[in-house]
């Protein structure tokens, strides 16, 4: 249950710049690599001559060329050669919307005559030299909206990351959650708090001194297809938190693109933006390598709970209220799949 | 097929003293743990808010935490509490009839409120000083009969276990098999004989001259759901075989615990009563070592023979003298597990 | 989809010098061991008994004596003693002809009463002391006959083995395929070219020099159900090149016998005949080594090719000129299987 025409991060740029990608979207088998001009195209993962993977070719010029005998592949899908053959009549295969921006590669599964109906989300930090971005990919064996539901709920982290950015006043804390057209948006404010072990350490990257309470909060915000981003950030208390000025607050954009593969498969992109130190390339590796390891406790989690979601498909769970991101998340969602639906039933011919 | 209103071990009590345990038996998972009074407690591993396992989580002071956000359950399956939540609408969780005794933890998957109906197996050796026992758990993926069969026909020793406790005897020596109401029993005696390795072992532990001729017995005996217990001996030639005096012979009690966990796998917990030298640690380890050894020599040819009956489902199987005692002991499952459906479908109301 | 009454390359000799060995040959799961004469026998990999695969048995006399409860087979599939037991009216198991010729062991998986009906292939080479053979055997999760699409077609050699067999002009000089009764054979002869690495290697250990121009000729013949015979080599240009005197020339045979296991999986046993310095064992190896390291680059595209066929039943691939050998290749195949098929229907009695 995804929507297909939207756009999802395929892959980071450096996956492809070696050599091509094969990895699945929204169930779609996709070659990913640079054409001739360097940009990212993408294609079915299909060789019209016999069936081979293309991502098991070589980028040659910026021809995709088949690893199996040598059909070389155009970025619109159509064989521009192949030793010794006419190709004019081979097949095309399909090729899809890809683009890069904002430092990831985005692919659009759907109809590709819709690509330029969305817009991609508006990311002011991804080109701004005063912040810095670090991050990883994760493969998990889950539905994708279990992450969504995940991070739209951060009640989790008492309990899953209570050595780094959890703390009981999370739990104790009550959230608000808001739908703004298409977005929903989870926030929580915790006021005259300890700083848990993460904000310290940021606390004392960016000159502040750690031992001291702090005002905290998590603004969680939802974009279709799959999208969150979290704004969060601690100031020294009685500050005015959120709205404290520069130097009293420390914060960051935690960045979740989350991709499906399949029903019950997602490629989890995660990262950190920060605005503090945006030059250091030590601590953004610290972060990412710090981030990293929280994230992955979430991986064992959301899989087994993926394997009793598929074992009792008929039990309902719960829906409280700091489940309400993750329930308006998937409102959202299933209306932009449902219109989806409808608007190919419409496209049917009425004689058929 | 195996009955559900029967007490099957589920775990040695080691396992569930650190952290909860989550495990499959007879279709159910389940997650143990050790409640308020430090008794063992057994749940569905699945928590009503969003369907996580429960088995994740951890406890404290007798409550199951669950690990992903925080919902404390109590041993009745209800939910006690939740941060920032009212939990009295919460659906309760099914909870498994449980209980610590003879060095294992006991659980009944059926019906709860049966469970008093059918004893737990008397085991005089479990909490007599005088004896001492060890063992093990193996997974195996096979359905729990075989073992059955296997244990209940001891001719293959001569043929998977040759170099410790098979010998040629066992096989030329008939059996006989008994039916004594639920039980069934096969034995076989073998008079003035070699030891085999594992006997020789067991006499110079017991001070016997390990050179001598030695009658040899094997007294196998299936309860029903699945416990197969084994005694075994070996009497200087002469006295009196399983019946001569204390100072004469080496004997002990194979103990076979074989607990289904899906149609065809099944958790088997292996083991060996002694009454010599039970204080004597190291000889335990030994044991249990050499034992270890011996019953990992079924498991391969155990999963490779349910490889076969799945592949050929049609096809039929000899049942020989040898094989009686494999025979009565599935007739007993069979005629429970018809008396179970007959009363699961006299219970649905007549109007239906 | 591959005939049934036909030879098929089941092991090689040394696989069964030692003990049983359980392998599924067209669907059949087979036990291969030596019988009474040291001659190969083919088994159903199936105990009467309890159903155990004989092939965790144990050879002693020639007979073969299942592993659980010692039973022992003979050669024809029926049981010859058990310990204990009367045997006479114990079903028989199936018995495959097999037969140890050319050094392989050959079995015929469909109708024993047809064995004799259908040749093996003719292999001089393989008895001949002028020539030497080294080989290999590699397990392939693809269909049979996408191995034989890839040696009925070379061109992949330029972009699958580029730094080893590749070279350009396998690209650039059209093949030509023709059909004789049931072989398909594809020849290709390129003149005046530099030899690629693996044969500079062949020229110097056969004391030809490494750097003149040669010419070069592959000439693959397919024989059912299928084998795929692949004469190579190189003479100095411009002395008559495949028909050039044995001085001016270096050659040798590509052996693939391809054995298909399930409709998704082969077993692959490749190798090298060849006719220079046949007693050089030392080369041998090294050219074993050399060719399981070029053919192991097959095994990624074949098994990613059969998992887009699968992905995409429905998707329909080319057939190029240089397709044509496989076509044919198929072609065949397919003629045999139908012929196969339409013999069992009218074994079927008229009045069922």
């Amino acid at each position: 249950m995804f929507p297909m025409n939207a756009w999802y991060v395929a892959c980071t740029p450096g996956e492809i710049d070696e050599k091509p990608l094969g990895r699945t979207v929204c169930g779609e088998r996709i070659v990913f690599y640079r054409g001739p001009d360097g940009k990212p195209a993408a294609l079915e993962d299909w060789c019209p001559h016999r069936g081979a993977p293309l991502s098991l070719g070589r980028v040659i010029e910026g021809k995709l060329v088949c690893g199996y005998h040598g059909l070389e592949m155009g970025c619109d899908g159509k064989t521009i050669a192949m030793p010794g053959q006419r190709v004019r009549a081979f097949p095309p295969i399909r090729s899809f919307p890809v683009i890069e921006q904002h430092g990831f590669v985005w692919v659009w599964p759907g109809d590709a005559s819709l690509a330029g109906a969305s817009a991609l989300p508006a990311l002011p930090w991804a080109n701004d030299p005063e912040w810095a971005y670090g991050g990883g990919l994760y493969h998990i064996a889950a539905d994708y909206r279990l992450m969504v539901d995940n991070l739209m709920d951060l009640t989790h982290e008492t309990y899953v990351h209570a050595t780094s950015i959890g703390q009981p006043e999370i739990d104790e804390t009550p959230c608000k959650t808001t739908v703004e057209g298409d977005s929903a948006v989870t926030s929580r404010f915790m006021n005259g708090i300890q700083a848990p072990p993460f904000w310290r350490l940021a606390m004392r990257a960016h000159g502040l001194p750690d031992d001291r309470l702090v005002d905290r909060w998590q603004i969680c915000r939802f974009h279709p297809p799959s999208h969150v981003l979290i704004e969060v950030g601690v100031a020294l208390a009685g500050h005015g938190g959120y709205e404290a000025p520069k130097d009293k607050k420390v914060y960051s954009i935690v960045v979740d693109f989350i991709t499906p593969e399949t029903a019950t498969s997602m490629w989890y992109f995660w990262g950190m933006a920060r605005n503090f130190r945006a030059d250091d390339r030590a601590l953004t590796a610290q972060i990412r390598d710090g981030q990293g390891k929280i994230f992955a406790e979430d991986l064992e989690m959301l899989e087994r709970q993926q394997a009793n979601l598929t074992r009792w498909p008929e039990r309902k769970v719960l829906s409280l209220n700091i489940d309400a991101g993750g329930v308006q998340a998937r409102k959202i969602i299933e209306r932009i799949v449902a219109a989806e639906q409808a608007a190919r039933a419409a496209a049917v011919p009425a004689a058929a």
